[in-house]
């Protein structure tokens, strides 16, 4: 706990530091390559579904047919939530955060599905199937009830993203729609160690039950350093408004030294390949739909911001495009960061079971620089100044 | 995010890497010192209480009077929880484990006092107060609701730790047990990096609001490696359940390897000065009150596991003494760990202050020991074997 412990060096927010050994993720922000479990980025969203790229990687292989039908029946089985959650959420208040909401509904689920012994498998393989299946039943529920509408049951014969978007609605979703919103679950499942996933390893390393992981993922997700850009990108592009108005806002906020809200990447060096996957739904779903105001405004700015900024590296990112999917939509804006939250729980999973395999508890240590020897002066001798 | 980019040596759990630079408590395991801002604690033990102690470890400043009396108001003040939120504990099943209920409610506390910028000064200090204040309430509502009772409303003629157990029986408490908690409050409020404290900066690090800080600080505490050594004590004395059998319990265990619980630490080689201090009030309590047949077989384990281990460096522990004096207190043992998070989340605030004072967000790196350049094998293609 002292300095002359203390053998390795202080790297603030332990940029570098390797926190664990990992097979689930790959990037080169060089390249512009990411991979899950070893396989592209760009052939999992041409090719699979958020449940079989949930599937490769939680269990690091691609199922055979028996097997996903198997893990797709059984999440479905699985999307219920108990009325008391039910009536939890309607206690919350309306204008909260929803990733408070999933917060709470998620420490609360463990009370009904006790999982202390996380070395059992079965443990490990119900709780993953539950939490997958029910974070999404709860996001809707608060869409639902914070607008004062009762929550609608999940439908078995729609499939995991249908079936999101006609609890939000009680309308079965156009199939371009579903599928993109799906394209965009997979390209938000998992990257690396980022600080949501981080912070479920440290909650894992103490052995609790994965819904206390993934309740602390959620909350250091929502932190607006971290899920909060996809929200801040369409906030922005509300800002501006106005086609005419793109150019000036963007030429300002340089010239301000300000960030371009969507725009930019800390890894990527090259065009993020998650954004060159959403660019080209983005595309799809304007050829499908009459373009909104916003989406004009969007295709403007990533015009505009790609001809000042790309010479410096910087385009626009995964957050930008899918900020403007969510939009059009017709999601809220602060409900971004949940559906985030609904495509990372399969990272967190697959990174809680990794953790837990070969588990140490995480216990860094700290450089102390503050005073010794201080003494309790009774109450009537101290000297006041704060 | 590569091996070759990694410029730091990997320590499973981050061992011996220091996380950050801190004031606020220092830990000297070979003699034996334990210092909150710079004062002793067993100073802190004997002459303060769990509130202005709680004032040093946040402002690194013994209050003086007038500072002291209104930050206890203010507590005082904040201590009522809103109708929702006890709705929302009231939902939660009765057999839950009490730290799930308290993440949870946490979690949602921080939907009703919107705490957006957290640089704010304003902010800091009444979300602090709030959590300080509200963290007892909540844990005696569910303390009685899950025995079917109605939650008793806090007595603002009562000191903080008298208002607590106040608030579990509808007693005021004797001053002596109620001394001995406060002083338990002060002894576990804060012991530098730990994997609680940890997670809570690695949340506050994307500047995620307090609420949701110390709900994540909460589920990484639950875990059975880091808060439930308290429970695990009592729980192996209960085994134990009579005097004779302590000294052939205690050989078997140690001729079996077994660890004995409450007994040993980590970093303390000698005996951990927390420990020193509980078994004198434990002293205390056995003189006022007839020892229950648990405190008699808490005194035998002591002695004989001292006669065997004290030589070996390993002592009682803070976790035995004080899982004694909560199961005197007439404490269900799943609660020791609230009470624990009672107490720490006043380290876990000042650690969020001083985190985002010089924020950098957690962001480590991971060795990658994956595959490359896996294909996407259409599924009629592909053989099982999992």
């Amino acid at each position: 706990m002292t300095k002359s412990t203390t053998m390795h060096e202080f790297s603030p927010g332990l940029a570098g530091v390797p926190a664990a050994k990992s097979s689930i993720s790959f990037v080169n922000g060089q390249t512009g390559l990411l991979e899950y479990r070893g396989v592209r980025i760009e052939e999992l969203a041409e090719h699979s579904s958020f449940l079989e790229t949930t599937y490769l990687l939680l269990y690091d292989q691609l199922p055979v047919q028996t097997e996903l039908d198997r893990f797709v029946a059984d999440v479905t089985q699985h999307r219920r939530i108990k009325y008391r959650i039910t009536d939890l959420i309607k206690s919350l208040p309306e204008h909260g955060h929803p990733m408070d909401a999933l917060q709470a509904a998620v420490a609360a689920l463990g009370m009904f599905y006790p999982a202390r012994n996380v070395l059992d498998r079965q443990v490990q393989d119900w709780s993953t199937i539950r939490l997958i299946a029910k974070v999404p039943t709860i996001v809707a529920a608060y869409y639902r009830l914070r607008r004062g509408d009762e929550p609608i049951q999940p439908r078995d014969d729609l499939d995991h993203t249908s079936n999101f978007l006609y609890m939000l609605t009680e309308k079965v979703p156009d199939a371009l729609i579903a599928k993109v919103l799906d394209t965009c679950l997979i390209l938000h499942a998992e990257h690396t160690m980022n600080a949501s996933t981080f912070s479920g390893l440290v909650t894992a390393s103490t052995l609790a039950d994965p819904y206390t992981v993934v309740s602390s993922a959620v909350g250091t997700l929502k932190g607006p350093l971290h899920g909060g850009a996809s929200q801040e990108s369409v906030e922005m592009l509300e800002e501006i408004g106005s086609i005419e108005n793109v150019r000036p806002y963007i030429k300002q906020r340089l010239a301000a030294k300000q960030k371009l809200m969507g725009f930019g990447h800390r890894i990527y060096k090259v065009k993020d390949p998650r954004a060159i996957v959403l660019q080209q739904l983005t595309q799809k779903v304007l050829v499908h739909y009459r373009p909104s105001s916003l989406l004009k405004v969007a295709e403007e700015v990533e015009h505009v911001g790609e001809e000042l900024l790309a010479n410096k590296g910087i385009h626009a990112n995964v957050d930008f495009y899918s900020g403007v999917l969510y939009k059009t939509m017709g999601l809220d804006e602060d409900f971004f960061p949940t559906i985030f939250a609904m495509a990372r729980v399969s990272g967190w999973l697959a990174h809680w079971l990794e953790q837990i395999k070969d588990n140490k508890l995480f216990r860094p240590d700290q450089i102390y620089e503050g005073q010794h020897d201080r003494a309790y002066v009774p109450i009537d001798r101290r000297l006041g100044g704060l």
